[in-house]
């Protein structure tokens, strides 16, 4: 690391790092572990593998499709092959691998979690690992969800604020899913553009130093807001634009976002997707489906073609 | 400061502060930095930046119209650069500017706050800081929304109480933002003469060194009310009259009590508005969208005709 | 002190104090001083001045009629004048007292509030500040309200029971309002007989040292217990045996028991009240708007006329 | 004590305590202190008097029969006299007697209580003291009442962990009233056979010392267990046989089960219960109102009278 | 236990716990201790003695059938005489027997339970004894019940995640019964394949070192996995192929799993299941009614003939 700490990529990492002056060592030395761990070390850019479906979906319709991924050091192996930042999963997960894994790659445990047997229009995750478990196991970072647009919001930003100022005491950095969903938003609005900026701004000031959010479509939901979008004439046309807007959002790109890639598709629209992430000035992808849904081998090009378009390596 | 407490005006915030006695030193210093600080240092009166309407009410609806505030670093620098006396904000927002602005203004730590992503008829915030985060921080007070007259009420006073008692504990002084709303009140009711003087009343029971209302309108709202307003002919025909009667709401003008400016609106009629403050024996104004929402120069000479107002420096 | 300790009135204080063995020597302390200040030391009675109406009621309803009201000194300098045995307030109003008046009357702090803003069927006071506060401002004992007879009775007993132990531990009295109200009860019901002699037993089996009740009527609430007064024969015709019965239900009078006022009413019947609490062993009153909505003169003539009924000195 | 040690009749109680060999030595001395009091000392068998009435039903309810019952130290010196083995009642009772009684009589503190001024379908009753209250004031015992049927189970079950844990941890023995009640049975399945057996089954899984049920009815209230009954012909035609059954739900007889007696009622009736209970193979009567509500030389006349029946010196 | 270690069957044993890495040396001694208790000692299967009915269902459903079972030494003693690895129970039960078998057999404190005095479509049970007590009363592990689809979802799994930090922090082992049931749910979705291993998911994602499931049936509840085991064929057909599929799902065998019986049935069917169990791959089995409500000779027969077939003793 003294090494590349010579280089002209860690521009990019110094530049980041500056915006969280106000965080201690402890939390910086561990984003600084993030953004300089994997083949996207030193660009300012990440891709994240989380493994959280086993949990919210259930594991035949997440690992049937590669049983090789019902094995839970599958995805911390894949994840350090493909030169992911970091591997990020419940509790579960991350104490299989832990003890194998944790000085190899960076681990995110993922501290709330939701199944699918009992849905609910109103998520609210439950927190089913600590902070503690988190320092325990090694990790550089605790992962947790809220759902912006939920009548839970209160008990889940309350949750989050609590486990976040534990975790930055210890050092270890925070990663906020922000996912709008909930009786306060129809299902469009739930990716639409003013709300996902929305939700982007919510977690920043929660004190997310890493947000994730949803790629943002042009549909705007708050008529408040489209009043606004329509006037001052916000530029949200393409995802590029979309993507900018949640920089934006973001405290001016003050904070670190990636996005998340969904269900599985195509991988042209992934590589798509990845280009409108990049030229909006996102700083990368949370890929999971999309990754240990696929063979090994194929996954492994798969990130490793999305890696070079972060970094410039490809179109 | 040595040197101010010498000159005339120092007679403002000793006469204020000497209604402060039951705190402790630290509580009383912060106090002193409040009322010592900005371009109204010393005359008993505040005008103070908040930014919390991106989290209240989303990104675009706040910045969109300028977009220099994405940026939190703006609202800190527009703060400084205007004279106003303190700069509050939530966690996300300060934490940007803290190492570099805590001893530069005095910040305020708003502690919790409300989105509109599932809004609530009966609203209440989510704490989304804490004392210990404030003291982090180098603050020199926390900010707490309480929504009299909704349903959860109890809730949120019980919450202000041990926050409250936890930041005097510390040092810190308490700025409370008493919002009348909920089912227990009408529309009209919100901002009612009767409802705004009780809302003062409140907040200074549960302690508040710092108390923010909304301008009242001469609406009177609860009948038991309305007999007494009407039978001792309290007067509150004009906006100084009511002014006036929500300081005496306020421990008889024992408590500093800020007012709020709402949506942006014309040059004008914010001025008459201070003016209405001035005479009636307010403590000043917070001032929020109003400031950052124009360019950067027309806010600064905005905020400074206000503050000359209330320094008696204009008319 | 010492010296009052050899005359002749303070065997009704011994007496009093020898109910209340089983508390530590802080506690009997402090009710030794309540019983000890003012023109009723000694007496074994005891007339309080309580102030939480600009709380409970809205700042208008309470002061606007006597508008020295809205300072909150003005409460603490009428307690005082006119000699009373304590004053208790809302933390608002007595720390802005404390500083100077803690030495001069005993000053009891109403740790929960309530306000009508958000008026409910089954009302649940908030907690709106703590022992810490009372023992910080120098207080004798706090009070604490409970309106047996409410659907959120269960919340108020168990916050009531930790309150009271934390202050018990600390050398602090517990006075207890207890004042039936609730979808359990009727209108008539909150001063029925039986069920105030019931809401005075409640309080003292929950530990109250002194316990508050309003004036009962002779209507019988419940059917079970109408059977008993009737087939007993408990004798309730007279307000004065209304007074011995709740002194009956409050540990055969071995708990001092208090009775309030109610609204504003002709000085007349006050001095009957009082003269009807004398006569059936209660222990005093416990009088708020009849006190400070009176001009301040009038409020002391009327006060000392009250505290002559139970002192014997006047018919 | 040391001299009943040499005794026949201490076998029983060695008896007993060999069924408590998993409690610390406090709890096994307050068991002791419990067995070896009173009248019964010794014979394994317990009349203990309870006095919670003044708050579950009222004090005319439950004193004006008797007034002397008002004043709490009438039945702390009842229970000596009549030589109960313990004396049981809430907090304010108990603080009243405990400075001269606690070591006389071994006392049980009620530590949960309700009222009937607002009476639920589903009780759950209000912690009202404490274990350092118990400890504070000399008690031998907690006791607390649990509502099996009541949809407020769960936090019922919860209270008492905490409180019986707790209470171990302190060398008290935990007394748990057993009363079904609440929307998941009928009222006469409230004392029906399969009912109180359950209920006695689970305060005994729930860690209680002593446990008291209601003397149980033939009734069946649960289809899936009078299947079961009736197939296994388990005897509970008469009450002896009753109780037999219960003391089989409470581990085979390794819990002192006492059995309460309700309502007051003729003289002859009861005896015929006890004479059941010690037929059956019960520890005892909880005996409140055919207590204090007789005059008190009758009341000792009939408590030694039932005590003679389990001595099996009267027939 | 050191000479075992050098035995063929160990090699069982050290590829079991080598999946516990990341585990602390308390629990793995713990995990070793179950593993090598027994006539199925260092086979890596288990037979585990629960008996929680006196509560779950009530005394006499659960005793009846052979009385001798209301005596809580009755199943401990058996456990031993059978061989079985371990027995599980509620406080009251295992307080009854640890003084004399804790070092005998290895104790699973059930924490939390239910009964069906007021049973609820969305089962929640009640936290019914501690860590604290486990480790008082020298248990090997904690069993906790979570009801996957149950509205009450989320109170449970973070009851869970408290009690199996604090269990892991003390050196015990966490077992948990994963029962899906709740307004989720339909009926036959309890059982369903999907449901099942989802649920086995769920707990080894909790952190359950042992997973205590129902056998599933071959039936498919949620459409989402439906869609998902048709088209990846993933074989279900038999109960061998549904236990290896819940291995699978239980991180690919990575975790314990054993299966329990069920209501009382026919030894033949019995003795499929656990061959069924034992061809998928499963750990074994935890068998409650079908145990206790024998005759205490046929129930050891049975559970040694079960025993055999797991050891490969008989077919």
């Amino acid at each position: 690391m003294a090494q590349t700490l010579q280089t002209d990529t860690n521009r990019a990492v110094d530049q980041i790092l500056d915006h969280y002056r106000s965080d201690n060592p402890g939390v910086r030395a561990n984003l600084h572990r993030l953004l300089t761990s994997g083949r996207l070390a030193g660009t300012g850019k990440l891709v994240i593998l989380p493994v959280d479906q086993g949990f919210e979906h259930g594991p035949a319709r997440s690992f049937a499709v590669n049983p090789a991924g019902y094995d839970p050091t599958y995805h911390a192996q894949l994840a350090v092959e493909a030169g992911c930042n970091a591997y990020a999963a419940p509790y579960g997960f991350i104490q299989q691998v832990a003890h194998e894994y944790a000085g190899r790659i960076p681990l995110i445990l993922k501290v709330n979690s939701h199944d699918t047997l009992h849905d609910e229009n109103d998520p609210a995750p439950a927190q089913t690992s600590s902070v503690k478990d988190a320092l325990r196991l090694g990790c550089a970072a605790i992962g947790f969800t809220i759902y912006p647009g939920s009548a839970n919001w209160k008990g889940m930003y309350e949750q989050l604020r609590m486990l976040a100022e534990e975790a930055r005491d210890h050092g270890l950095a925070v990663v906020v899913w922000s996912y709008p969903r909930g009786s306060g938003l129809s299902k469009d609005g739930e990716t639409a553009i003013d709300v996902v900026a929305y939700a982007a701004q919510i977690a920043a000031q929660l004190g997310a130093h890493i947000i994730k959010v949803k790629l943002p479509s042009d549909h705007l939901e708050q008529d408040a807001a489209k009043k606004v979008y329509t006037s001052e004439r916000v530029p949200i046309a393409t995802l590029a634009e979309r993507v900018r807007h949640v920089m934006q959002a973001s405290f001016a790109g003050r904070r670190i976002v990636v996005f998340s890639g969904g269900g599985k598709k195509g991988e042209e629209s992934i590589y798509d997707e990845a280009r409108a992430i990049r030229d909006g000035g996102g700083n990368g992808s949370i890929i999971g489906r999309n990754s240990f849904q696929r063979p090994k081998a194929d996954a492994i090009k798969f990130l490793h073609k999305i890696m070079d378009i972060y970094a410039g390596k490809a179109e």
